[in-house]
């Protein structure tokens, strides 16, 4: 079938294109044939000889979760810099930021009694958030399902906590589309519900399982006064689902939480940059990336080590495939993703101020999965060439190629004629592992990451080979 | 793209098709559209309220593994059936059958001597082996990397342990050819060897995973006489390497190898079958179906617990999301796939002396992962609808429609009318578990698993609506 359409795109494009598009088609149906060849070698390399899983393997085990202004964020600084020297990539460098540091302290607590039944609550604070006094807090429940419900409940909601129990949307088969639906319980709540009194807010983790393991993630107080501010965690779903029935049987049973995370002054960190220079535009930059700190709660394997080690084993791919590039590739490892985007906002910062040519970017913050396909955010003279190169990859499982967004840490660079890019894994199972203790190493699996890895290397060589210079602001 | 493509595949066809042609591509455009909203309610359904998952986790955490012949086969038979009364499936009931019977007996013991230094092997023995005797075996090894290799060697393997070591080509993205393309070493490595004196075969495990684990699997002794029968085993993948390297330096190592493994005389056991009846040809069927035997070494969770779960799922689904099929869908749990594929042959016999017109067939044994596609193996007449119906569940990840074999267990009623299908999850992790002691329930994702049973859903319910009886045999 899939012969079939090719065939018959292929005859309809000659048949009907205007002169000036059939010579293109030809060309392109020339050069394809090189490509196939360059792809398949590196794929075959990855597949056969890729370092991105053994490097995983060392950063996640080695190192493990490390959120922004820990010493295993340094550490990982550190690890980054010294694999790229080792790879023998050109202009190794740490690129100097503050990013805010938020420590976790002692393991969180909450529960509730059912009579004489103690429900222990698996409970983690969230990124962000102010501690509960030393004593924790003692408060009656108000369950709602949006912001709106708990701006409609105003004053109700003084002296209570509020717990946010909107679950994802399951017939999503995009799961973060789900997580895109319901993710501003977690982010705002507690901005939401401050000015109501609420004196804590607690939110049903962000997955699509039903499991014990509460997801961290981050939040904001906003522009609301200090005084405001309440303590505010997530509970993991099975927790949520029985506090929702208990609820219904017992309105005014009592939910004590503690926990004694801290914001510090903000830390000096870095990010991390390698390159392999470019033989005909030196100046003119593709770059690819993924954030090196994480959640401190596992390993930060899927959430983002996957994505670090697969940006890493791009240049290496290049290098061992004999690929030269014409434009100088650069690895970055952002830091501080989780809660800032510290580093993308200095990366982009940095280079509109050094008036650094940017032809694309193309991050990889989905997870170290089996490959689905690339996003496309940039402009519409790329756009066809771009989505062209999906016959390219669909062999290696590629079928999915659409527009939209590509990643925070490459969005501050997007100024009208960069193209940016996202690989797009298998979403299904990413937000078990999301922000949570299970995202550890055991759960990437080799094969499904140097998949990935070829793919982002086959479509840097596809962009540095065919993006139009001259769309590129000069 | 996706949009860009379609538009021009239906501008071509309507443009250059003939009359006829034009006719069916209108009529099937709009029959679209009321199926792309029943499909939705059926993954809609499965997403939400899927009972698979659960089923899988009774199968598997209560019964395991459950070779053909032994008491958890049996209890295995005795749950499906009373799930599908419990269902309210029509026509349940069991088809007696036959079944070879191999029981592995006492963990098999393998290993050697470096110097001081002992190496522990990795063994299990391969289903049908004969045992050693009781004190072992112990010889020297000859590696060799294919049949032909082994053939060459002739007389010098007499003797010898035949070690057979040729891994999986880990370039070939479909892991199921790079299992084909090694499996005739471990199915007909005794076979080969042992005319020529062999005392024993190791074989190195069917899997592209650096592990400990060996993998067990069916083999065959083929037409040869039964005094050059030799007990046969897979060893690690990790030992395997190994060995290979030991053997550089200590080619005349000394391997020991014991097993008790015996086949007993064959013994009763039955394929389960309910049914939806047909409302308007309740004579004709489209069967949906999976293996209910597994090895003994891990739970048969995704090989194949993840088919029988899903296949039952089928019906349910129908069910409850109000289709009622004009063809009676039927499902069969087959028996003794690993070894022997007696219910299946079976199950196909019986259909042809009762002279049941079989309209179709769909088998799921590919493990429970995430949608890639479905295979067609049918008539020429059938072909284009059926791979048309891509299009319909392409937005649920199923892009992979090709012409091929379908599955063991349904290739018996191939006739030349029948449409065989088998469902195609994605295959990076099966061979990771394939037939070792870690195909357990939790290496099973819910939503993987429920997508692949939507999937069939669908594809059953298309069937049983598009499909033409005027193709099938009367």
């Amino acid at each position: 079938m899939r012969n079939l359409i090719l065939t018959l795109i292929i005859a309809f494009t000659i048949i009907s294109c205007t002169e000036k598009k059939a010579d293109k088609t030809v060309e392109t149906s020339t050069i394809n044939k090189q490509d196939s060849t360059q792809i398949k070698t590196v794929f075959d390399a990855s597949l056969t000889e890729g370092q991105a899983y053994e490097w995983l393997r060392d950063l996640t085990q080695n190192i493990g979760g490390r959120l922004s202004g820990s010493p295993e964020a340094q550490q990982a600084v550190e690890w980054g810099e010294q694999l790229m020297k080792d790879q023998g990539f050109e202009n190794v460098r740490l690129q100097a930021i503050m990013v805010p540091h938020w420590v976790r302290g002692e393991k969180e607590k909450a529960f509730y009694k059912i009579g004489n039944e103690l429900r222990d609550v698996p409970v983690c604070a969230l990124g962000g958030s102010i501690a509960t006094p030393n004593q924790g807090i003692t408060a009656e429940v108000i369950e709602v399902k949006s912001l709106e419900e708990a701006i409609a409940k105003g004053e109700e909601l003084r002296g209570k906590i509020v717990f946010f129990n909107r679950p994802f949307d399951a017939t999503l088969i995009n799961t973060f589309k789900a997580y895109g639906g319901c993710v501003d319980q977690r982010y705002s709540g507690a901005k939401t519900c401050g000015e109501f009194g609420a004196v804590g807010v607690i939110v049903r983790s962000m997955t699509l399982s039903m499991d014990d393991n509460p997801h961290t993630g981050t939040m904001s107080y906003g522009d609301i006064p200090a005084n405001q501010y309440t303590p505010t965690a997530a509970i993991s779903t099975n927790a949520a689902a029985q506090l929702s029935l208990d609820l219904k049987n017992n309105p005014n049973l009592k939910f004590y939480l503690k926990q004694s995370c801290e914001t510090l002054p903000d830390a000096p960190s870095f990010n991390v940059i390698g390159e392999i220079t470019g033989s005909q535009y030196p100046n003119k930059y593709i770059t690819v990336g993924g954030h090196l700190d994480s959640w401190d709660l596992g390993e930060g394997a899927h959430d983002d080590g996957a994505g670090i080690v697969q940006s890493l084993e791009v240049l290496r791919l290049l290098k061992e495939t004999g690929i030269k590039p014409k434009h100088t590739i650069r690895v970055v490892l952002f830091m501080n993703e989780e809660n800032g985007t510290r580093g993308a906002k200095k990366y982009a910062e940095e280079a509109k101020f050094k008036k650094e040519i940017h032809v694309a970017a193309l991050e990889s913050d989905s997870g170290g999965f089996t490959p689905r396909g690339f996003s496309y955010d940039g402009n519409e003279e790329n756009k066809e060439l771009f989505l062209s190169w999906k016959s390219l990859l669909e062999p290696y499982g590629l079928h999915d190629w659409t527009v939209g967004y590509s990643g925070a840490d490459i969005m501050p660079l997007k100024d009208g004629t960069i193209t940016l890019s996202g690989y797009k894994p298998d979403s299904q199972r990413y937000f078990d592992y999301h922000h949570t203790s299970t995202d550890t190493f055991d759960k990437v699996n080799r094969r499904e990451l140097q998949l990935g890895a070829a793919a982002m290397t086959s479509l840097v060589y596809l962009m540095d080979k065919y993006l139009d210079v001259s769309t590129v602001k000069q």
